[in-house]
């Protein structure tokens, strides 16, 4: 293997993960808490943590679980490096005793106990995405990692399932690596857009890593750069079944002449250079034509050259995939351009040239997509990128991480905000269905008998006493599964298509009404009522009585 | 080495870079340019690529130009490895020539120059940040990486950039990590907010990958992880003047029933959690403490156990660091916390208790520290996580990477959007200055005769004609360096730490008006009339004259 080959594949070749997924990735204090701890005597404390959000991105009322798989694989590497410990014992202050850091040496997540909803589920705030079990200090350090791993991947996820409710049925392209913030961030963006319902993407590494579809036709450059039709060199192509080559230049010039009239185009407006630039692309890709028209004017140069263009592949036996606008008028100019499809269409007998895909791809948004199916368009597809893979609405999702439970002892964190007050002690999730959809999600001290199918339930709001229900689930689904014991990953892992299908399903049986992008219902998370009880009891013997003055 | 030690180490280790930094981190349309240009002969063509941006982030009127060490790096590793082109046979066509692969295996920057701004620049809209000079192909082959490198690098500078403004002479600290897009997202923005004017980072890998100051105590898990003071076992500390350990609980026990009535609180109302808590942490930490004091109630528990356990250290002969608030009102809960630390401070003739350090961490974001300021508070240090590191108000930075020159022949791409047109051919850029500031940018022809000092110019508005300005630059810099010629690095490269003052050097010679949060000036970036002249006349020359019907 020669040098740069390796540094090609160190991604994925020793550690199968991203090398800078390591214990270090982290905050300082997960390390001077484990010190603190190390010192007290509290480092095998049996502690239970909660990772969960407190609020739907977008203005949405659901949000897709991602991140995971790249979870599982941090707790299976975890393990300081001797430089790492060096590092440490730079950082931290010379009082720190040797034996934290021998300490530190040892520390593997073999302990540690992971629980979480499939990755890919629709889930809401409040409920545990994940639930860690295990030494205190051990379950404390891996706060930081889990988080980052969780939040941006969600946040993605969900993004892609919003464009994926917009779009309906038409097709979906991340093209947003350059405006990502940073490598990682690309990468990371095309495969949560995959799982959330996207149908590929332009990153070639997310394609290579992930075996992910990966599209691309052309840019702006490679228009430009051709002047003139004279830079043409070589103009002879192949039939599609075989035979001598022929002057593939000719037959589009002369398609070029015959349509400008259908189109009441004088030839003297059109541009040579994007005309040779289409005839050189379409030579290089007589399968696969797709031509960006929009770089000098879309319905006097563009549409043209690339329907003359398409009609000469015709003639030799290829079909031209179709056109990509990425400025301008959208629902407009995507209208002009499937008429010209559908006049060449009929007048040379032509079927599929009035099927010709028709992309979209400038600046677009949730918001876009749905003002141009309210407008009326034409397009096929859309390649999205800044927006999409910066989340630019929220472009972050606050997942926390909070202690709820240490040595069976329920803790809590208050706060003056209810919203931010945690739900104590260690919990399940049950997800209750009713016929077509999920009805509610409940959450239960974890010594309480599961809720039955067919049999009525109590789910209270976990903060307004007045706020009750009894369901009787047609089905029940208990949410968080063992996925990490004793060292091991213990559930076969999904891979990306098994996620992608997941996200699917899983926003199926969400009512429409909650899905929907204009003021949407909340999912209602519900507490039982020993839950309930639990809770409030907790909160008033925590919460200080104030004193006026 | 120990197989984990070699995964810590692989990102830095073999490549010098990220290992996903490389030539397939691109899009696909890249890769299909690329042949045909081959196919079509135009591989050599001698081209000019611009990259800039066309709009300053953030409502702001300056942009601080980084990425530029990661593009460079980039530069030195471009080369497919065998594993990406067995990658790319299977994603392109199978009509794609053999020869395509052997051409693409050839491929390394050896031919491209690279001229850029200096990194840690401030720059302005349409001026070149980087021009790339070589064959078409290897030239085109680099933009989405360039663009990826570039682009969130800047816009994560300019954001700590603007909270530098913002806090004046306060301490920040990026505590980002959880929130960020990724991994490799948390790690850039510990380093481009470091560069951009932060003082450190709560993420201990980019503190070790780049040598950044790192900073953390605990969370408000360590706080709630204690229940009762029994918990306390080993409770001794020794002094910091050496001698024999004594009871460092019973300290600060002692003290807590002191100052408890000085500030008129019961003992019943404050957390024993919280000050065990407290008492353990400084006890680990004693030349470091400092505490979150929000958990339960700054006023009632918090401050007053931290100044007890304070207190006890000092009795020890160590010195507290300080607080951090974490929620609340900010503005006021600083002020009462130093009015806190002040009436100990003279009640007990300690000095520097009255100056004790108080942070403030809660969703800080650049309006937030203006309000602080404008509202009167007494914090010294800001932690700022979510805000910073996405670039909440703006996640994006628009760079863009236009063909300006083909083989000597200049290229525009036209817009409907004045904006959006390309300012074409080979140019240089001159900074003109006058005695304090920075006066104007001027983009040249690359063949004109740079500006003299003492010498008046004429600075042309590149689209509105009656817009011109004689300047008589007291300096001129020629802001287009040659970075990267043959294969090489040509210059050295500067450490972050001279990065950083580039930019705070950069900063000063900026007019506080254009810096200004509220309504800044724009900066003028000119053109030369020759330029003026260039531009105006290759516009007409391929703009098509439209037709009303």
């Amino acid at each position: 293997m020669s040098k740069m080959e390796s540094a090609g594949e160190s991604i994925h070749c020793k550690t199968g993960q991203n090398s800078i997924v390591q214990p270090l990735l982290t905050d300082l204090y997960q390390v001077t808490m484990a010190y603190a701890y190390w010192k007290t005597g509290k480092i095998d404390g049996h502690a239970v943590f909660d990772l969960y959000f407190r609020k739907n991105p977008f203005n949405g009322e659901f949000t897709v679980f991602a991140g995971l798989e790249e979870c599982l694989k941090f707790l299976e590497k975890f393990r300081y490096s001797e430089s790492d410990i060096e590092y440490l014992q730079q950082v931290l202050p010379k009082s720190v005793e040797k034996g934290f850091y021998d300490y530190l040496r040892t520390l593997t997540a073999d302990q540690i106990n992971l629980y979480s909803i499939k990755e890919g589920t629709v889930v809401f705030p409040r409920v545990p995405l994940i639930r860690i079990e295990g030494p205190l200090v051990m379950a404390q350090l891996l706060e930081t990692t889990l988080l980052n791993l969780v939040n941006y991947a969600s946040l993605m996820a969900t993004n892609a399932a919003r464009y994926r409710l917009a779009a309906g049925k038409l097709k979906l392209y991340e093209f947003g690596l350059r405006r990502a913030q940073g490598p990682d961030g690309g990468l990371s963006a095309s495969k949560y857009s995959y799982i959330g319902g996207f149908d590929g993407t332009s990153n070639v590494l997310a394609g290579k890593l992930f075996n992910i579809p990966v599209k691309g036709t052309h840019a702006h450059a490679y228009i430009t750069s051709f002047n003139s039709i004279d830079e043409l060199k070589a103009t002879l192509l192949a039939p599609k079944d075989g035979g001598a080559p022929c002057d593939f230049l000719q037959s589009s010039i002369s398609w070029r002449e015959k349509i400008a009239s259908i189109f009441n185009i004088l030839l003297s407006e059109v541009s040579d250079g994007e005309f040779a630039a289409f005839v050189s692309f379409a030579m290089a890709f007589p399968n696969g034509f797709m031509a960006l028209v929009d770089t000098y004017d879309v319905k006097r140069s563009g549409l043209l050259n690339f329907c003359a263009v398409a009609l000469a592949l015709h003639d030799f036996g290829y079909q031209a995939l179709g056109i990509r606008l990425d400025s301008g008028d959208l629902a407009y100019l995507s209208r002009v351009a499937r008429s010209y499809f559908e006049k060449i269409s009929s007048r040379y007998s032509i079927p599929y040239f009035s099927d010709l895909n028709i992309m979209a791809s400038n600046d677009i948004n949730e918001e876009t997509i749905i003002s141009l199916n309210e407008q009326g368009h034409c397009i096929d597809s859309f390649g999205i990128g800044t927006h999409l893979v910066t989340c630019q609405k929220q472009p972050a999702l606050g997942c926390v991480y909070k202690l709820v439970e240490l040595d069976g002892e329920p803790r809590i964190k208050l706060s003056h905000d209810m919203a931010k007050v945690t739900i104590p002690g260690k919990k399940n999730v049950f997800r209750l269905y009713g016929n077509a959809f999920s009805l509610i999600d409940l959450l239960q001290r974890s010594d309480e008998a599961p809720p039955v199918e067919n049999e009525k339930v109590l789910c209270r709001h976990p903060f307004e006493e007045s706020k009750r229900a009894y369901v009787i689930p047609s089905k029940v689904e208990d949410l968080l599964l063992l996925q990490w014991n004793k060292g091991r990953i213990v559930r076969p892992m999904p891979n990306l298509q098994d996620i992608k299908e997941n996200v699917n399903n899983s926003l199926k049986i969400l009512r429409p009404d909650i899905k929907r992008s204009l003021n949407p219902t909340p999912y209602k998370v519900s507490v039982s009522d020993s839950l309930y009880q639990f809770l409030h009891k907790l909160w008033l013997e925590n919460a200080p009585i104030g004193e006026l003055s």
